[in-house]
């Protein structure tokens, strides 16, 4: 009794590693006494001012140095900014993962990859069964969102249960898979919730979403008048979206053609799971439907977002081993641009209309809903789990704010709806909510095999590179004599063209001439002379260029 | 007679060196016989792939070739992807300018500051006069768009009137100045116009665009409800919006602060030419309104786009000399967000909401109308100047295609309505239209007093500096001899950790020692030499990091 008493006056604590306060990345830590569970682990893609980084990752320290307290990783769904960094949390601990069917496939190929299934504890949940979790007890429950099998977790504390909405919408009649379990999260909820976290992706956007139903009149319609071959390009994961443009080929007598690993891979996946319905003899390949006419064929592929490897990106670019854009063809467009994708989205379709295709965007068909739910979605969801705390998640600052204002308005209290921002930990009581610490939570940048947090001056370093180039000094130095060797070498990147380097670099080494004189004569310090030639290089190419390249003198000792 | 035959027979030769196939730096060039005009010098800011450049402007070489035929620059209006490449233009060839008011005093402040200005020839035209250059002859009408005196052109020429409408809207009830001049547009057209090229911005949009007014009433109910303080970001040129913003403050007893130096200037400018209407008193400094309580102060400043240096982006990260965003703050952004500035502007709206503050932007209010014409109002203009050629310019192809095909539904035939690519030479006769030749029409990279071509390589090694970094391999050597002095040195930016690299590039030194060998042992030719090194070392930074950084080859001649 006294054990149980004393855990009862335990507080609960929240620590978000990432997804607040961008888009991405998703990982949030949830902590009760001696048990830590992780709320999905996911990646970020790189955005703009991360020059030639892979994907960034959540900052892991903090379970690392927990692990022996760290009992499980619940997945709520398949996306990448969910699961894509489940790889670099099991190489760091080893920890049982709990996902939903759809989930745990994509999670099993990642790990495949990385060499580390053997050895890992992956598990199917299924919606409404009870995982222990330590002395946690935890239930997923049905969601729709544009993945299948996606699900909101709810997970039993002492102080009362938490419900994490995961990425959702509401859809009374989806194309695949089940509704929302409004009914399943209603009994969860009882009266009412101890903490609510719930998507903030659309938390600015008034109504409701719309039905993927839409959706299919809008594709039909256009495929129904499209004259000749049509394109259509979406995420490689939105199976629903497969589904209508497969039900569309077959309506309109046209075959079906699938372009792209990932989505080959999905497809294949989501028919095994019966997620996907497609009848024998649908599909061709890409040589198949060489032989036919135009009117005959529907391909469907990647590229929605503009990546240079996918399919859609590098038929805009003619560089596509199957499958050429013709004059006739109509390409459609099904999907949002996500934001920070809408230059490299903008250059393909401007590349596609170059080479005579028509190109169908959201814009002139409803070609795409969203899979998150907006105002009048997240009200029911905060009025049916009546939360005593609530913190939005899944979202930049601008979303979260909104969200929090808005459960005020639905009445939370307004000390109790709570933006917080990676790496706050939060403790929560009965009757009191205070950010007791901060822990890392930075980017982690991944490229190749490196791993770099923010603090590392790599990613730095290569946005001033691309500012403005480098010069680099080498020297060949006799130290023990003092003497400077032959000649300096000036070597630049990203700075002038190589015809003008030649005699820009003939008068910056004039230029230089006295100060390495100044190394023979006066006997300077190493650190001074280095900073000398530096200030003195750079000096003088800001007044000839004015541009202030990097000036990195390099020395070799002879 | 025969003279005046033979010139009747000439061609109409139309050349873009700038702004169709993306947006900015227009520069269209038209010829008849010996006379070239210039219609429009503009730049382009610079885009995600070209770092550290400040400005792009058109490649003027065809210019300067024929530079003795080039009768005057013509300017529709003062915005600076119209006039911002005017400085480099005049110091290739110093030419008339003939310019609208406004246009004409920004070109003064713009040639001032190069040092141009008392060399320039530079002219104000009215509306409705004609001007001659060379034989043609040409004539401004008005337009709306988002500057006061914007104009469109008319020249008339033997095969008949080319009519260029610049940037423009119709707004039968604009803020400042003028409706679009119809009648004068119509009387111009007369039977029908020999050429058409009008503003494809907004080509793909349906419907017509709505009127400043509209804006006057969301910005008032935008500000009647704000609880203090307000910051209205524009653009610095939008001087129509400053008059809304400042008949705001009038009728809501708040003081008008202008912060941001390029709208102090516009608006002093346009105050002095009488566009803009502010009562004395009205306006205070920074400092003055620290000591007014919130609710009686409207500030009004620059960063709409997010730009690094603007008023509103300094705010947002709290480094503006004058004005800290403070908890109650309401900012309106009174712009849209120009494709490619989704990113910073979404930035800087975070880190407000980061501050406390409430940001409205176009979403939840009419807080601003485009200065382009939608698809209504340019089938107006096409059934208005009735064309036998079209040629959509100002756009992207995807816009430029839409407007093509728009002119086409108009009843343009459609071997006369043509989507040209900068560079194209466009041969137009009577009863003919060919593109004869091709002329250098790419970006030309401004960053500082460097002016590149693409074939330059320097964007390119930026771009590659940026997404792998850069090591380099210095080597002292005795050729003579053919020996290596000393150790290598292996230096890096942008690639690896300070702390990792030392091992890393001690391990490098070991693989490359053979190499070194090789040279002297083997009498390796020296470009052989450099390649061995460089295959060496990047083949095996790859093998131990999966990364490719560049690899630079460095010797000192001993």
């Amino acid at each position: 009794m006294t054990t149980r008493n004393r855990q009862n006056t335990l507080p609960l604590r929240i620590l978000p590693l990432g997804g607040l306060g961008e888009i991405g990345k998703n990982m949030m830590v949830i902590e009760y006494g001696n048990d830590i569970v992780i709320v999905d682990a996911g990646v970020l893609f790189p955005e703009v001012d991360m020059p030639g980084i892979d994907v960034v990752i959540p900052n892991m320290d903090y379970l690392a140095e927990n692990a022996n307290r760290v009992r499980a990783v619940l997945v709520t769904h398949g996306h990448e900014d969910h699961i894509g960094a489940i790889p670099h949390l099991l190489k760091r601990l080893n920890i049982p993962i709990y996902a939903p069917r759809m989930a745990t496939e994509l999670i099993r190929n990642k790990l495949k990859n990385a060499g580390l299934l053997k050895e890992a504890k992956l598990n199917t949940i299924t919606p409404g069964e009870k995982v222990r979790a330590g002395d946690l007890s935890v239930e997923w429950f049905e969601v729709t969102h544009s993945i299948p099998d996606a699900c909101g977790i709810a997970i039993e504390t002492p102080l009362g249960t938490v419900v994490h909405t995961g990425d959702f919408k509401l859809d009374h009649d989806p194309m695949i898979g089940q509704p929302s379990d409004l009914r399943q999260l209603a009994r969860i909820s009882g009266d009412g919730v101890f903490l609510l976290m719930s998507d903030s992706t659309y938390a600015e956007e008034e109504g409701a979403s719309e039905s993927d139903r839409q959706v299919t009149d809008g594709l039909f319609g256009a495929i129904a008048n499209a004259p000749a071959r049509i394109i259509v390009s979406s995420f490689a994961s939105q199976i629903a979206r497969i589904q209508i443009v497969a039900d569309a080929a077959e309506a309109f007598n046209r075959k079906l053609v699938i372009i792209g690993r990932s989505m080959v891979e999905n497809t294949k996946l989501a028919r095994e799971l019966g997620h996907l319905h497609i009848p024998d003899g649908l599909m061709i390949s890409a040589a198949e439907a060489e032989s036919l006419p135009g009117n005959r064929v529907l391909v469907m592929t990647t590229g929605s977002q503009g990546e240079p490897s996918s399919g859609l990106v590098r038929m805009s670019r003619d560089q596509h081993r199957e499958m050429n854009i013709r004059e006739d063809d109509t390409i459609i467009l099904s999907a949002n641009t996500i934001p920070g994708n809408e230059v490299p989205v903008n250059d393909s379709i401007n590349d596609l209309v170059q080479l005579g295709a028509r190109v169908i965007t959201n814009r002139q068909a409803m070609t795409h809903v969203s899979g998150h739910a907006r105002r009048e979605e997240l009200r029911l969801v905060l009025n049916l789990t009546r939360p005593k705390y609530f913190i939005p998640v899944h979202g930049e600052f601008r979303m979260l704010r909104a969200h929090a204002d808005l459960a005020i308005d639905q009445g939370v209290a307004p000390e109790n709806s709570l933006v917080l921002t990676d790496g706050d930990v939060l403790e929560l009581t009965a009757n009191s909510a205070e950010i007791v610490d901060q822990e890392e939570a930075g980017h982690i940048f991944v490229h190749g095999l490196g791993l770099w947090d923010e603090a590392g001056n790599v990613v730095v370093e290569r946005r001033s590179l691309s500012r403005e180039g480098i010069v680099t000094v080498s020297l060949a130095i006799d130290r023990k004599n003092r003497r400077i060797l032959g000649e300096p070498r000036l070597v630049s990147m990203g700075f002038v063209h190589a015809s003008d380097a030649e005699s820009l670099f003939e008068d910056t080494k004039d230029e230089l001439r006295p100060v390495l004189e100044r190394y023979s004569n006066e006997r300077l310090e190493w650190s001074e002379f280095e900073d000398l030639i530096r200030a003195t290089v750079g000096r003088y190419l800001t007044r000839r260029t004015k541009r202030r390249p990097l000036v990195i003198p390099v020395t070799i000792d002879i």
